[in-house]
């Protein structure tokens, strides 16, 4: 129980961490040690590399606050979240392809009415988003909440901005109708660097690697009785569909998001200027009886 | 680049991590991202356990301040201190055996004379402390800073009761003399539980240990033309020298701290109450030419 060597301690602190007594925190410890104990063992830090190490970690936690999640920004670049949600989602029968939830989502976002323009006047080209939610056999799921969130023609969410902004925008709960259709009129969104200020900026910049996702609507969708979905829909033709920082397109939640001329929008809206476009149908996992 | 599966993301991080120009940054990455995957593979953490991951090492980042250092003590009760400790001093070469830093180490203390007390009037069994630092062939070293700190009869540190302290205490750096000895007066330190009000004392509790480690002096020495040395020594017959929480004892770093009556000090002190002492022969090992 003394003298630990580089061969001996790994077996020291596996003992210790099974004395867990719920067996999946014993799991998770067993395997957190080894696989830890293994890097350190293949790449052989100095003292100073740990130091380092430690620092970075540091940094990053501290980075963190109400508007700004650096682990999820690790997590995501390190393709981790991308690894988990696969993991999540193995049997996705007929459901919608899932990607990363990414820092940026706000819990229990404001209702707003079907049609609402949710941009709170915020500069951009016009866009009108509809789709339906359905269970994966294409049952309409009616009064399903659907919560999306977007960044700005510049790239920046809301919480990027807030003393700006002065309060959330771009972001909505909708709740579908009876069909389970929904839409609603917002700005269209722009590729953007993930926040790069920080020691995820630093890992990236070291790593020769560019901070950018193309442009993309969330979507996190709840439905008595299926999976809660959580998505993106991607512009069709942007420049970092083949390398978004986060591993996070499928082709499947591509869509083009075509332009109109001025006149009477599906919603019966006289528009006086162009506009964009974008629909996508839903299909929700049911859960196991 | 895009459709990414669970079988398919790891090779495409690592295409991307693989961009680095140093080929350090590059190993370190590569190695990480295998590593960390693995860990996930295996685990398979549900979203919610993936969310609780982010949460724990927020938290962890976010208790750190200028006087508590909770990754380092996470690195530490994970074995991984001691373990990067073992890689980086596989070649004692005569010199004394080294253990973990700990968190608590303040940089550039204080020098003290020869012989001071540096207890700054805390209450505790008085200790008198000597040794010598030599290079490992047993050359005196001359002028060696031996930087000293350990905790109080209660088991804390100075920087865990700087409210109540006013400032540092039980820490100094001391300069070897010509035949490289030093001495000074202190109180002896108790065995203690690291602090364990945050994640990683969850973490402890999750895993069914305690938190303790067995009562020692810290020392850190540099000397010209040697590597500096971080090591403790330990009180012989604590209770926890087999299982301290960070895995750092080793025989060589146990020392007797016997009792002694009133009367005349090793330094020529007249003592009115019993006192300890300790010593210790360091031994650092030189750089290479």
């Amino acid at each position: 129980m003394r003298n630990f060597d580089e061969n001996s301690i790994t077996q020291a602190v596996l003992d210790r961490v099974a004395q867990a007594s719920d067996p999946r925190t014993r799991q998770i410890g067993l395997a957190l040690v080894r696989h830890l104990h293994a890097l350190v063992k293949e790449v052989e830090p100095s003292m100073a590399e740990w130091e380092a190490a430690i620092g970075f970690l540091t940094r990053t936690g501290q980075m963190c606050d109400d508007t700004r999640q650096e682990f999820i920004l690790l997590s995501d670049t390190l393709g981790v979240s991308m690894l988990v949600d696969a993991i999540n989602h193995r049997d996705a029968d007929g459901a919608t392809d899932t990607t990363v939830l990414g820092p940026f989502y706000v819990q229990d976002p404001a209702v707003f009415p079907l049609g609402s323009n949710i941009s709170d006047g915020i500069k951009g080209e016009p866009l009108f988003v509809s789709g339906t939610v359905a269970s994966a056999d294409g049952t309409p799921l009616a009064g399903a909440a659907v919560d999306v969130w977007h960044s700005d023609a510049d790239g920046y969410y809301d919480v990027q901005q807030m003393d700006e902004l002065g309060g959330l925008a771009m972001r909505a709960r909708l709740l579908a109708d009876a069909q389970g259709r929904f839409h609603f009129w917002t700005i269209r969104p722009a590729a953007y660097p993930i926040p790069h200020d920080g020691p995820v900026g630093e890992m990236l910049a070291a790593q020769a690697r560019h901070p950018y996702r193309p442009a993309h609507v969330h979507f996190m969708i709840h439905a008595d009785g299926h999976d809660t979905l959580v998505t993106h829909v991607f512009v069709a033709g942007d420049r970092y569909l083949d390398s978004d920082v986060v591993f996070g397109v499928k082709d499947s939640l591509i869509r083009e998001f075509p332009s109109h001329p001025p006149g009477k929008a599906p919603d019966g809206r006289a528009m006086d200027r162009p506009y964009d476009s974008l629909h996508y149908d839903f299909r929700l996992k049911r859960k196991p009886a």
